[in-house]
């Protein structure tokens, strides 16, 4: 199943988008798209709905696919060769950083970039949604945890992730730099999470290529991983880690986003994103 | 004001703490405390409330003081003396983590160690609550986003935050590390914010003394050093940094929590805490 949420800002609801193409809306069987959907049991229920009884619908905004996300947790330099280009050593651990729930939108939401920002970057990356409490899961049982999974862009601002002191925090969170979705592919029809081909361009300029297949640490393993540290509750999104080829790491000289560009970019089974990138505008934000 | 919320979980009922020193039911005047009762007009509205007309109500369970946290930022290293006991160098601008939403619990919540945790710690600190947005806020503006002020006891897993690899997050956002409370008291009432004697006994051994006269950077400095990189929202909470005397800085050799541990602390103006510490047991953790 593909799941999403559209509509005006506020007035989002929920979806279904169907093997015909056609867009089904679910306002009538469920109040939203919510952590008790995104459960095994709520699952279970949308998959016995035949989609092809419910109304067709035009699509609207397309806002993050689900609601009641309590955490965006990050892992980074998941892919060996990433690491590399950012001239880190291969980790031994996940490492692990938190986004802002806040900064979560839509696929297709403009990238504002922060006042100031001349070094703010793109990442294509695996997003898992997890669809029941994992606390100390192992990695045999970790897949049951998970609803889901999305196309996420991991925008970063590299001067505030990694030359202001501290933690990466700093350069994650900013407003719109958590574009999700179009929509949330069950985790039933995606299959195998490990074998994924993923790609970005900037103005139409192939940047990124890559698969979840050369991920140092897999889903399993990250969400077992994850799960002794923090509880991980229905609703939050883990992003996994990005491929070769941001702009911090293009050679001869690193790129960085401007005003104008268009960022275009997806994951196999789960669908494309389109951001056009945007000087600091609040009124460009709605969250 | 001091504000508060009690009673059995999940049936939290939201309270203030009158000047007689009774406790006075807010439930037939409020849904709860949150955003919208955090906000300039609705602190304004609670404080035309006559609050000795209000019913006394015996209290319950101390449950965090408002609901519709969507953030819980915490800043490091933020007392000179502590970052000295910590071996580490004064940081020249704020030093940036997150702990979980979920890891937030009532006052005197049981704080549980995690599954072979062995370098567990305590830190008292001055809990800053936003009441408005804040996005590019002035220093000189940012107090007036901030609804009131709370007691927290950072709780820390040392090896978790410092070597298992990447940023502090690890060891930040484990169930029940983030006693808040036992109220919110309202900016109003709490006057200046960096004048504030603040205190930590472990087993009544006093470990931690401090004042927050002693912050690197003040609470204005932090809110508006934050805006810049992520939206501070109503019912979102900063953890400030903690004076020396943890467990990690004692000498001869370092101190960590251990089960049977009875954590006590509290800052001036905003009211003491009391945790036992228990091995793991997820029983214990009522969220």
């Amino acid at each position: 199943m593909k799941l999403l949420r559209h509509g005006p800002k506020g007035q989002e609801k929920p979806a279904l988008l169907h093997t015909d193409g056609t867009l089904r809306d679910l306002s009538a069987v469920l109040p939203d798209i919510g952590p008790a959907q995104l459960s095994p049991a709520g699952l279970a229920a949308l998959a016995r709905i035949d989609a092809g009884t419910l109304p067709v619908v035009p699509q609207g905004r397309l806002a993050v696919p689900w609601t009641g996300m309590r955490k965006f947790i990050a892992i980074g330099l998941n892919y060996a060769d990433h690491a590399a280009e950012a001239n880190m050593p291969i980790p031994k651990e996940p490492i692990v950083f938190t986004k802002t729930v806040d900064c979560a939108v839509g696929c297709n939401h403009p990238v504002v970039l922060p006042q100031g920002s001349v070094k703010s970057d793109w990442e294509v990356e695996l997003g898992v949604v997890i669809g029941s409490r994992a606390r100390y899961v192992s990695e045999a049982d970790a897949l049951a945890h998970v609803a889901g999974y999305c196309t996420i862009n991991d925008v970063s601002e590299r001067e505030y992730q990694l030359e202001r002191g501290g933690t990466w925090d700093k350069g994650k969170g900013c407003d719109t730099f958590g574009p999700i979705g179009p929509w949330l592919v069950s985790a039933d029809e995606v299959g195998d999470p490990q074998n994924l081909s993923m790609w970005l361009d900037i103005n139409g300029v192939r940047k990124q290529t890559g698969s979840t297949r050369t991920m140092i640490f897999t889903v399993a393993q990250i969400v077992s991983y994850l799960s002794r540290f923090m509880t991980l509750e229905p609703g939050d999104v883990i992003t996994t880690g990005t491929p070769p080829g941001v702009g911090m790491g293009q050679k001869p000289a690193p790129e960085y986003l401007k005003a104008g560009d268009v960022i275009t970019l997806g994951i196999e089974k789960l669908g494309d994103q389109r951001q056009t990138v945007h000087a600091w505008d609040p009124a460009l934000i709605d969250g």
